[in-house]
């Protein structure tokens, strides 16, 4: 990102934290890190203070990498844990910051990682920790210009990994060589990696979280794809079903309705639309259908940085430490298609990446919806 | 694992809650679940009681499949986070737990996530939630025949993977095209999936954590290959450092010395060892060596469920919430060679998984440790 985004993100941050009390952000997430400097890598910080400082640490290694990538007003180089933590202590001193809030990342620190930022050598004793992943989520939750072009292309990428999956899924290929062949096309086309893979098969498209396994597809099972890979520092999120071979009259139909379900959500999706009208919308064609029973999971959720971000659903926002989410405005990008119709032998589900305007939704990964491999 | 495995895990366990006070468990963390019960999947739990119940919830989707898997004596299914939640409380209620002391695992658990555990509907005011991480590696540090032959197994796949990695180190590949060889081999020979794979190339082999990128690799560049596969649950973590090219008298003299520190450290793991010492002994060459300043990161940890495990380096250890390691038992399995030298233009390292045993090291990785492409 230029340095005019990035300075633009640090006025609003610096609002959002006068506005909410925080004297001082200090963040270890990578994805956040990333957006407000440039770069995000693991085990270092980023600490945003209101007076307009910008301290990052890193391994002693990085030092020299980091400077290239990111924009800060300070740096250091830490040897390990002792040394990330006197760093920080160090920069709460050179700030002058004595008492105060700091926003630390509820949603993000384990507890372990929390005892550590908030020892007494790394935070002065009068500065409180209070959860900053709100202010976060509201600054990344409207995507620029520059960051649809880059979710448009790794739905370009996603594209790619579906077309090479689905071009392998047949009798005796294991779910672990789907995601392989998915994984593999996703790499050459520009990915620089990807979130986890998910492909079941057979009796396990009927599960949560189906990871691949070494199960072995047989003639007439269904496989469920959902891929996100990673295109410069973006994602996107995108779900198939196919069958291996001839699907039942029963496949065909739970297929078409869920089809049905996810087609009347997207085409809803517009600024001032609200994520829990999008989730009924869904969802109802699937309860007017006699499926209730058969729904599992929230249907939507945005995608930028991270496969699956804020807007987050009421219920997992809840489990990640944030409010419910407001209406859609323009430029936010979700996925439609996150819930599944669990039939019990089997189950299906579409998912693509849309991009929220104005008029109506922009939708950016296109890989054919349909249950059979060759239409 | 058969359930005379997991009820000695279980016996083991409760021998441990009943000596450190714990009434007790509720994890979350899939490594730990399905040490203890076969099956660890996301968004799940496991309570395990003093007095022997193990209770399993999960996405109601997915109670079937779990039932296939896991060993347990009650099993829920829920629709969502509050659904878990509750379904945590009645388990409470029933198994008649109003107060004492409930294990989390620190060291996973978000604030989020431990907010969520510790909510009033889930968990009865008077039980006071403690770390269990401590319990949970003791149990897993020392590896029983089974987990040998997997992690065994795990190693093999990733030779193959380092194998296909290294033959398309060339100028003109990409970092990520590394990535991509690597894992596809390490799928089709068996890898379920993988840890991260960290592919670095050129001046980027002198970073601490060097995911792979665009970059692409150029004639004399050095390139850095770390990758960690699963299979059957299990992992393997193997690095080597390979030139595109030919290597310069200063390269062919860092990666020499490297090895020898390396080689040094592997020989003298055995029962009774210190880890302390044993990162002593490695970083004892390279100091000898004039090379200090060029030392980065702490060379030896625990492998097996998780590629990054207990034993864990004192300052690891701290970061994730655990003591300093005791001397080495035999049937720990430890990964040799985690910390780098990084000189500044470029770094090497090399790394095998090595089992621990009371005569001395049995090293599962086998490819060649060469920086040549061809010895």
């Amino acid at each position: 990102m230029d340095s005019k985004t990035l300075k633009g993100r640090m006025e609003r941050c610096r609002r959002l934290m006068a506005e909410r009390g925080f004297d001082v952000l200090l963040l270890t997430k990578p994805a956040n890190m990333f957006y407000m400097t440039g770069d995000g890598r693991l085990c270092a910080f980023t600490m945003i203070t209101g007076g307009g400082e910008v301290a990052l640490g890193v391994p002693k290694t990085d030092v020299e990498d980091v400077a290239n990538t990111a924009h800060y007003s300070h740096l250091t180089g830490f040897d390990d844990e002792v040394g990330m933590i006197h760093a920080i202590g160090h920069y709460f001193q050179e700030f002058g910051i004595e008492k105060g809030t700091v926003g630390l990342e509820y949603t993000y620190l384990t507890q372990s990682m929390f005892s550590m930022l908030t020892h007494p050598h790394a935070k002065p004793e009068d500065v409180a920790p209070r959860d900053c992943t709100a202010i976060l989520s509201e600054l990344r939750i409207i995507k620029d210009a520059e960051e649809i072009e880059r979710i448009g292309q790794a739905a370009r990428v996603a594209d790619a990994g579906m077309e090479a999956a689905v071009r392998h899924v047949r009798p005796g290929v294991t779910e672990s060589r789907i995601a392989a062949e998915a994984e593999y096309a996703m790499r050459q086309e520009g990915a620089d990696g990807f979130w986890l893979s998910y492909i079941s098969s057979g009796e396990r498209t009927n599960i949560a979280h189906g990871l691949p396994t070494q199960r072995t597809i047989r003639e007439g099972d269904l496989v469920m794809i959902d891929i996100h890979p990673i295109v410069n520092g973006y994602s996107a999120d995108m779900c198939r079903t196919i069958c291996a071979g001839r699907p039942t009259p029963e496949q065909e139909d739970a297929f078409s309705l869920y089809l049905r379900a996810q087609q009347k959500a997207i085409g809803m999706a517009r600024a001032g639309m609200g994520v829990a009208e999008l989730e009924q919308a869904l969802h109802g064609v699937l309860r007017d259908a006699g499926q209730a029973e058969h729904i599992f999971g929230p249907p939507i959720h945005g995608v930028g940085i991270e496969f699956e971000e804020s807007p987050l659903p009421p219920g997992h926002a809840f489990f990640h430490g944030e409010k419910a989410p407001e209406p859609l405005k323009a430029n936010t990008v979700i996925a439609v298609g996150n819930c599944g119709l669990y039939t019990g032998p089997w189950g299906v589900r579409v998912e693509d990446t849309v991009v929220v305007t104005g008029d109506g939704p922009t939708v950016l990964t296109t890989y054919p919806r349909q249950l059979r491999q060759e239409a």
